[in-house]
């Protein structure tokens, strides 16, 4: 299964949707930014008296539970359920999902109450989703019992989304194909932020492509080839992290030659150990 | 009409004025920074038990609705009220002011209970503001009917301030004197934040220079100066924005010669569709 | 008195602690990414229906006050009671204290509550805490009656804490022992969150090392030595600050033999006017 990652960038940089985002406050900056240097168009709001207007402008929403308060799930379930009306695809990132009660149960309100196209975790946070034994220690995955690629295709299944997990292999699963993302670098785990920036990414690329298991795979290779680039020019996180997000600006076709998007099957096992941390998302 | 811009940075630098920020969650660090970068010191603050007593002791104050909600508005306003019975200058970043009718009411209502000494927002914000069919898309500037220069001056007459449009060209107009700003960069506008960081500057210069055409078109000069120095060094979004800070920081005389501050002739016709975008302020 | 730097830091990068930030929303991210660069695990949450449980996880709980809200304290409060029942050691910058009433308000009801193992201001915060004659302008230390040293090591004897004083020199005092630690560069003072970074720092430290004094002592020179490498690296702000981190990041142990932590004579007299100024921590 090989899907051209280029032409879904492409879409998004002529296209510019908007992509609303009802986010954590460590990381927000980052995740309007790394939207604008894909070519889309961010926009962060999160006053009830405005999320559902704002929405109603967008071509996808984006969920982040990081920094999350009762108040802001209040919002993101208004926002969510007006972008369901809509038919404009919801991206939830599920930061830290198990290592609270508090944060596992508004995680589980929000899939209840929200229909999302895609839900994106670490393997701690994506089994805590899914039911089976997981910790989460922080925000930072820690281990989970079970193959990653069959916890994310039954959590597909059960709530008819397209399952993201992301680490030092990215997984997704739309309960009928799952597919394997090889791309990316080590040094995209020592950045902050770097699993909320994939979640914008997935916002994005979903705004220009129906087909979510296509968009998101595609996101998370154009992120992960922009990665292993800007480890060509800098081998320390913060210098890294600038790399990054211009490498993804000026992200070029024949750069995304380098996309790895194969298809799984799910007998293999991926060893969970393999796990890319990720802090704040 | 031709200030000297360096006359009025230096004087930032010198006096270095307190700048007080209410401001959004998505750029509150490059406001900082860029409010640190230009000689002064910035202060956020936003809790309505200390804004009053936090104001009284600043040079500026600057309000951007960015991320705005009901309860930051009511200190956005006592903060206001506080700095007009001082004769602080009052900077109102309308950030996405026409998007969503809250952000639009809101907007309003700070109009009708603080005086600002300067209204900023793009095109369409400043569309929105003055009455004039305008078109918010998230935070982005799409379209206006009508000059932005005349939209500009009829602003600052009825609201008795200064009116900032930023674009690719900015207007500055007290409803007297209407001035064009021709600084700045294209690059600009693929950082998220850099309206932001333009509104903490008009905090700054107010603060230290009275006139506020003047102080507000040096503030957009230098700015502008900078971001084309920073340009010569850097040419994609991240490390671009590096470099603008740290052109700020080290602007010199002899680069100011650089400032283009033209009087208009409200009679030519500016294209608002020359408008640089920014997103998130 | 001569610490071991750079075995504290190799106990903060083998054992990863996670470290609970309750901080303002300014400098959240560059918290976050220090101590991720240090090689420790940042944690933000601040939901009242979930500090508890997170800060459980937590080998260190930092508390900052530089945007502060009455609900913000809330969970302050309830995380670090809960530290304390676990004895997990809790850090304190009082950003702004002295700056207006309730700032202060807030900090003294938090040392009233919370038992510290740090706390840490510059010289105004901490001449404000220790009820001396102290003057904050927005957050930045203005001067200070008296001894800086003596009124560190007063308060560490009145509140049973260890007392940090940043400045161009550092101070740490736990009422009975009391150094100097003069390391770090200027430019950390031109860029925004420094002092936040530190505190960060102090929260990693002090989860690895029960000496307080030594931990904290060891946080701020390893974290001034990155400043040294830094500034050989880049002499403007924004790019330095990029150094500053990831000279955290790979620093070693020959660079360490740079540390320069001495144990201070109290007659002697450290100028407060060589503060090194400090804004938003």
């Amino acid at each position: 299964m090989v899907f051209d990652v280029f032409s879904v960038l492409s879409e998004v940089r002529s296209r510019k949707p908007l992509v609303h985002h009802i986010t954590n406050w460590v990381t927000v900056y980052d995740c309007a930014q790394v939207t604008r240097s894909a070519g889309a168009l961010p926009v962060m709001a999160h006053a009830p008296e405005e999320v559902e207007e704002m929405v109603s402008l967008a071509g996808a929403l984006v969920l982040n539970i990081g920094t999350l308060s009762s108040s802001l799930v209040e919002s993101m379930v208004l926002a969510g359920q007006k972008a369901n009306d809509l038919s404009i695809p919801v991206v939830l990132d599920a930061v830290g999902a198990g290592a609270t009660k508090f944060r596992s149960r508004e995680c589980f309100e929000l899939i209840d109450k929200v229909k999302f196209a895609v839900v994106k975790g670490n393997s701690s946070e994506v089994g805590t989703l899914a039911g089976a034994g997981a910790l989460t220690r922080g925000v930072e995955a820690e281990s989970v019992e079970g193959s990653l690629s069959e916890l994310a295709r039954e959590l597909a299944v059960s709530k008819n989304c397209t399952v993201v997990v992301t680490g030092a292999e990215d997984i997704v699963s739309d309960g009928e194909r799952t597919v394997v993302v090889r791309n990316g670098h080590e040094l995209m785990g020592r950045v902050v932020g770097t699993g909320c920036m994939a979640a914008s990414l997935l916002g994005a690329f979903n705004a220009v492509e129906g087909d979510s298991l296509k968009a998101s795979a595609c996101a998370l290779a154009a992120f992960g080839v922009a990665g292993e680039i800007a480890a060509t020019k800098a081998n320390e996180p913060s210098k890294f992290k600038a790399e990054l997000l211009d490498s993804l600006y000026v992200l070029r076709e024949e750069s995304l030659r380098k996309a790895r998007i194969e298809e799984m099957n799910l007998d293999s096992d991926l060893n969970p150990k393999n796990a890319r941390p990720e802090e704040n998302g």
